[in-house]
């Protein structure tokens, strides 16, 4: 840090296990990267290539690569794995991830329908592979999900094989977690938190709102995803309640009030 | 493309007349236009100089160079045409042209009023000296104009000369195809499409929402303009069908449901 | 600028008094702020590092040189200053101003209390090592301040040694000098005005609908802040009348009518 403050909340060090942030690449240069990793690096502790990005992307193994020499590991969004598994092509994904050293894969089912054990017989498969992170929630705003199944479904998930589970958001912050509004569905939230330990899920939370949201019912070191690149300094500032959003959230005082 | 996949729809290729992506830059900086040539390049069709940015872009000759030596030609937005028709400096604006050795321009009328006659003679004498695309529809909100008139208007157009039409929507996605919740006119644009072949228009859909809603009505090669840079690459995974938006949309099956 | 155009309104030039532009970087790379200068440096009159970013942000000297050598001055957003002030380390807040060679400071009370004559003793303190820009509104959306309060508080803060006094809005543009959906208060700010020199305030407008409103009423060279690096080029045009929004604003014509 570049000058000392007191009363700070300890935040953790990579290899971080909470404390955590995740953030979405969604189609930056090798040069953008760079930039990126030489701001934010220290404070990011995987990216995600987001939806089928990867598959457009040039310099795709270049651009793995970058991350991969800044110590920070890289996986291709869930909707590819979807991709692949709706076309009959998952043994190709496999080869995919072989193909690209992908130490981390992500399973989930926001656009496909698929029994629940099918989704942790696949998270069972690819953890033989990598790493898994696997998604709870769906895309489909209309399609709303029962905390007790959320549950259910994460508790199974991290049976199965996987590292961490994911709550979906959607990029937007629409679906998933969040009313059409945005907002969180608090309730939601506290009911998970009662059955799976909060250093095994990853919020997504792309928005400032939600961001300010799961910092303050969590804590600083509440593991986060989907950020913007260019969104993991303020996050991290946000984390560190230096930020009005959060700034009398760390501090052992009662009142904001200056006096001589 | 970086691995294989069945099932994706067909996409044009270079020099494309429909499928075609026109991205606006607002100001980029040299060695930013690098990076988007680099990640986006394959992927943007046409770039145009949004507004009168080119007006206090610094190194604007150097720019237009970049883009040209990637083979992807530039214009400036309609907006600075007007600025120079409504100062009676019409043949200042052509000395412009030559002196930057832009290829294409534009016409519209968003901010002005001209009959529209006047507006084809524009369109008329720029063509000798260019390829001009020109614009349909008011930036003031509270201009709406019929189907019949954006009709007439567009055939006018491409008969004075216009190589292609755009559906204007300004930066914000807020006026004229869209009402001021950004919500698209439908029943306009399914009339436009009785009468205007669909690779004869170009459909500004700078927000996401937008962009769906022309790749699930007009397939993956819709016409679209007014894309960020960085939008180029997610907007491509729309069109493939890669993203959750449109991800069932372009595959030959009856449900999204996966099983043993 | 890049070629000729009558009838535009005559912009200030470096070192602007009026017309003033201070932008907001929440962690730029040092290349991105090479990019950043090399476009937009010419219409930057000082840079603000947003909230606590620059306790996080690496290279911090460097950045800070980068942004001197260009002639633009940088200074710590007042969320920082308040950050020392509730730990009760001001003396430690000089030191970090004389170690980073700061020429600005910022002075806030948006996320702390406390009595007027407090803010404006340090007000006064730091214009003994520094210049000062004092922020007058709070973060806090519940917060109103009357009018006749934000003159006087104004007004005491330019007594005490304020160079400029910012009008508040954070960063989203959603308070103090903005109602909660975003529209400007304008009656506060015509009444504002009848008491403090334009020239001594900025206004934060971080949306492009909020710098429109203050250049309607306050023209070309209304001083503006918290503007985003790649919303620099744009605002320029708004101020020069090259955007739809701004188009007729500074024209000397009646009408937007085009005959031949």
């Amino acid at each position: 840090m570049n000058y000392f403050l007191t009363d700070l909340p300890e935040r953790t060090h990579k290899p971080r296990q909470s404390g955590f942030t995740m953030a979405m690449d969604k189609g930056l240069s090798l040069r953008e990267v760079e930039d990126f990793l030489s701001v934010a690096g220290e404070y990011t502790d995987i990216v995600k290539f987001g939806f089928g990005t990867s598959f457009v992307t040039p310099n795709l193994k270049e651009k793995i690569n970058l991350y991969k020499s800044a110590g920070i590991p890289t996986y291709f969004g869930g909707t590819l794995f979807e991709a692949f598994v709706i076309r009959n092509q998952f043994e190709d994904y496999i080869k995919v991830l072989e193909k690209y050293g992908m130490e981390y894969a992500e399973v989930s089912d926001g656009s496909i329908e698929m029994d629940h054990d099918i989704k942790c017989e696949y998270i069972n498969k690819l953890s033989k592979h990598c790493t898994v992170l696997s998604e709870v929630g769906s895309k489909d705003a209309e399609k709303i999900i029962p905390p007790y199944k959320w549950i259910a479904q994460m508790q199974a998930e991290l049976d199965a094989g996987s590292w961490k589970v994911i709550g979906e958001a959607r990029e937007g912050g629409n679906v998933g977690l969040f009313r059409s509004s945005g907002e969180v569905r608090s309730g939601l939230v506290e009911e998970i938190l009662t059955q799976i330990p909060f250093e095994k899920i990853i919020w997504e939370a792309p928005q400032k709102a939600q961001q300010v949201w799961f910092i303050k019912l969590l804590g600083a070191n509440v593991n986060l995803g989907n950020i913007a690149p260019n969104e993991v300094i303020p996050l991290e500032t946000l984390r560190l309640g230096l930020r009005g959003d959060t700034f009398m959230d760390f501090l052992d005082i009662d009142s904001n009030e200056i006096t001589r």
